[in-house]
């Protein structure tokens, strides 16, 4: 399906549900696709960082974006990252994604390897090119470990090459800068880019990062709550920035769930995702709360602790 | 005078004018602090990173606090950074501050060497029990090379060593849950520590982080333009969320003058602090644009282009 | 063909040299294989950071590792390189190397994603069993932003998951701490796991880290003068550390070619593989110097100042 | 007195003892000085990093410095660390070191504020040419947190700025690359600067670092067991590599005292520091083991262990 442009609203990092083999199990995804679907949001992320990409095959990575195209049914627009360390990788990821029905792509600059912003700048314009589909830059230093510039991402927005920038850079001095750059916020129709989207990753600053003028936000925890975070933009859209932030006061006291499984015992990946899925399975969204190897599962009693978070984020669990 | 509790408002780190040998012009830091008064700021935070602490002797750092505190004249309340790389070191700056009549501190963690949180935490307990002032801790990662962690602050807050936060780190999300955790922008009265400010020093997100409910703004290039500040601060109050994010967005393009300094030729300290000088000196407030050595000065050109920014933000030089 | 073990010497990582249309050059592959197993060298790394490997799809990484097995023949082993984000996609990888006939496989610890210690030994050890060939740990912060830690090294050299270490770390501090922990230079066929092989990539610390007790290098430069590396190693080998140190600082010297090509206008990995390929092809060895995209290469004039570095360095270009 | 250029040897870092009331402890002082030069060291360095500059205030460190100064009684030159966060601070110190009769001084870039290359060579010249002593450059990313570039430390010890370097990087591979720069390790003294002294804080790798052609060493825990040190420079002056490395080796395992304070305990500095302070006050070297506040002190167990490790390297306690 054509994807708006500027694409806006709430569009969550679809999770990866395994069974206890490591598998996808596809009938949990296409559940939670329905759970997110029905919570009102505006897209699908698929094989995003939230989605464990990083550990998935190139045949889950198949699986899993194929049952969100099909569960989706077109109701939203799908997003598939293509991530890997450089372009001819990509290229690869990118080719199946619109094989498999994508709507568009998502990348990050290269990683493993050094590399420098006119090399990044060839690779996001050698992926527009060969993959037909409109492209997101995705700006995550955590992973990467480099930040996109902003000059590079307002040429690559002023070009066409770029249909959007996913920003999970948490550096929101930098997003208002992009921001401004493009136009501001009360502008941003006659800015130099129009149709750019401005999507954050920042999941606990979303009402401010929408008053500055950003499109929409990729929840991680929207997968838990995405009915929260389209409240949460409605709000914002509707000018009432009280509420817009209470709930995304709320929506900040849920995701402490992230931070239950103990440091000094497994990555900060798995306590994570570990809590996201873990909610999902308490909710009953899905079949088995497991995160894919290497990652340590949380133990029962962090499970039991992600359901008392939310009860008290008004969202009781079924099992 | 006493210090609000919490300390609301605009409180601008306050520049340090030298002459062309070095030594602190005390002339134009008192015409400074007169500018910034009358531009209606809620108070001055003198010798802190954008005073150019870290270049001034220990007789420049007198010198300058006493003018600020005289030239304020108890109009705003003076907070004085006691700036230096372990405890007995700041315990000597802290006793000269209170000597010489600041309302409150500013103090970092220990920095140049590897400290733990709980070495920072006896850290700023002995500086708030030596100096008998009311203490705001300093987060400036890219300084002092660590975050305080969101447990100390919130522990050092409610059992009240600290009077308040300057939260410097540009990680607005981890500042959102700093302020959930404290109670929350509508219930930051009923809270665990409701008399602590929480003051952001990341002066492009002014608005976002008020509407978070942060107490203030700690903006370097309020030097330039308090009064721009003040009427963000007060749209914010109003709940004009409209208008204190257009009021950003004029600041965020005046912002833009910390990047004339070319990357290749001087430091960021040197750019930024440089813009800042030159344009209190295009103003008319300040006598001299010297910054302290060893930072590379402006050249004439970009002295030049610090004053088409001013004119384009609507503050037209007088030289 | 059975590793030795420990594995000893000189292991270079072969260069993966391309056409211009971006595809794996078998014949010029071949020829660099003859010219470094007829250089002395005592193993070959194929699929590693020098490799390119961020840059290869999987079926340029088969068609490589083919070629490099098929030309070195059994006359030194063959190390593969199985880099990606974490266990599931490095267990693909695997499985085809130990299908093409690798004697050895080369992991790093997960990247992209956030980890934890319990996670990589799990990993190495998922690897270990699956692949059924001796593993090596290849030590690379600068790739994967986190370094291995001196016990959970030990643990795995002493359970016998690993075969060995390759250390690009850099961090030689630590790894003397290792290399003592393993009983140290003069006692480490008495010590805790004496088949083990320290291999370091700090291929400008060569003598001292042979000095130190380590078993052998893995150069990158070693494709252009592998003999050079072999000479030095076989002076340490015979306690003329004079001799192992003369010839170090002559390798030096050359290496200084991987900052020809400038930091403004191309990244650290284009500029380094670039001027390792350029002497390739200045030696007749490979007939193009091409990188893979999105590198940008390295100008005629770079080129030309990498030929006379070969010159000074006694390696006179046949082109 | 004159210092010998370049200057060799072995210089440790004087560790600071400390009474219970945190003063200076001179009596304490003047024996470790005693200790060291007895044990056979060819200089000494006050007021560095071991020394707890960054925890000493003005008066302390005056203290420690005129108590080295006058305990060394000129039997070997004094190297004084003028340690603060830019030039006008240094500049104030090194007068300081001047005035109470240091033989050079040792200073490291500015930190605490960003700077630039063309401005630390500013800062370097600017201190050597106020002091009139004699200034080592001390490159200690670890504190400071950038690292000198190789072509500066370059031009400023051809200029003559520079009469040596302190490399606390522990990045060997760039200090063999200065190292061929000036001239190689044979051919140092018909180099481009034959009087520069290259010392080299990374006391785990000695060995290594004098075979590359370094000068010597600054090792923080020569405090501990200086004529171990001084057994390692002599072999390796001798040519005796196999004896040099043997020394290394059980100094290695000495320095594993450094680690036993637990890091979810203490800083890193905390737990070195102290364990170096408990292994004089065991040797009776010094009358109490306390580390500066906000250090931790090691615990009773930890300093019983520092004990075990000191009969382990052959140096018995004597409490």
């Amino acid at each position: 399906m054509a994807l708006p442009a500027p694409l806006r609203g709430v569009i969550p990092p679809v999770c990866t549900p395994l069974d206890p083999h490591g598998e996808v199990d596809t009938a949990s995804l296409a559940r939670l696709v329905n759970h997110l679907v029905e919570g009102g949001v505006h897209g699908l992320f698929a094989l995003g960082s939230t989605s464990e990409v990083a550990y998935l095959t190139d045949a889950h990575r198949a699986t899993a974006l194929e049952t969100v195209v099909k569960a989706a049914d077109r109701r939203v627009p799908v997003l598939a990252g293509a991530i890997d360390t450089a372009t001819p990788r990509v290229l690869d990821h990118a080719g199946t994604a619109a094989r498999l029905g994508a709507d568009a792509l998502v990348a990050t600059a290269p990683f493993y390897t050094r590399t420098h912003p006119r090399e990044i700048a060839a690779h996001f314009r050698a992926i527009r090119s060969a993959a037909g589909l409109p492209l997101f830059a995705y700006d995550i230093p955590m992973a990467v470990h480099h930040k996109l510039p902003l000059p590079l991402v307002r040429e690559l927005a002023e070009d066409g090459t770029l249909a959007g920038l996913k920003d999970s850079s948490g550096d929101e001095g930098a997003l208002r800068r992009l921001l401004v750059a493009l136009g501001g916020r009360t502008a941003r129709s006659g800015g130099p880019a129009p149709a750019f989207s401005v999507l954050t990753g920042s999941e606990l600053t979303v009402d401010a990062t929408l008053l500055a003028g950003a499109d929409g936000v990729v929840p991680g925890i929207g997968n838990v709550d995405p009915a929260g975070y389209v409240r949460l933009y409605e709000a914002a859209r509707a000018g009432d920035w009280a509420q817009a932030a209470a709930e995304q006061e709320r929506l900040v006291a849920l995701f402490s769930m992230t931070g239950i499984g103990p440091e000094d015992a497994m990555g900060r990946s798995s306590a994570a995702l570990g809590s996201f899925k873990a909610a999902l399975w308490l909710l009953g969204v899905i079949d088995h709360g497991a995160t894919a190897f290497p990652q340590i599962p949380l133990s029962e009693e962090a499970v039991a602790e992600v359901g008392r978070r939310l009860t008290a984020a008004g969202l009781p669990p079924v099992r």
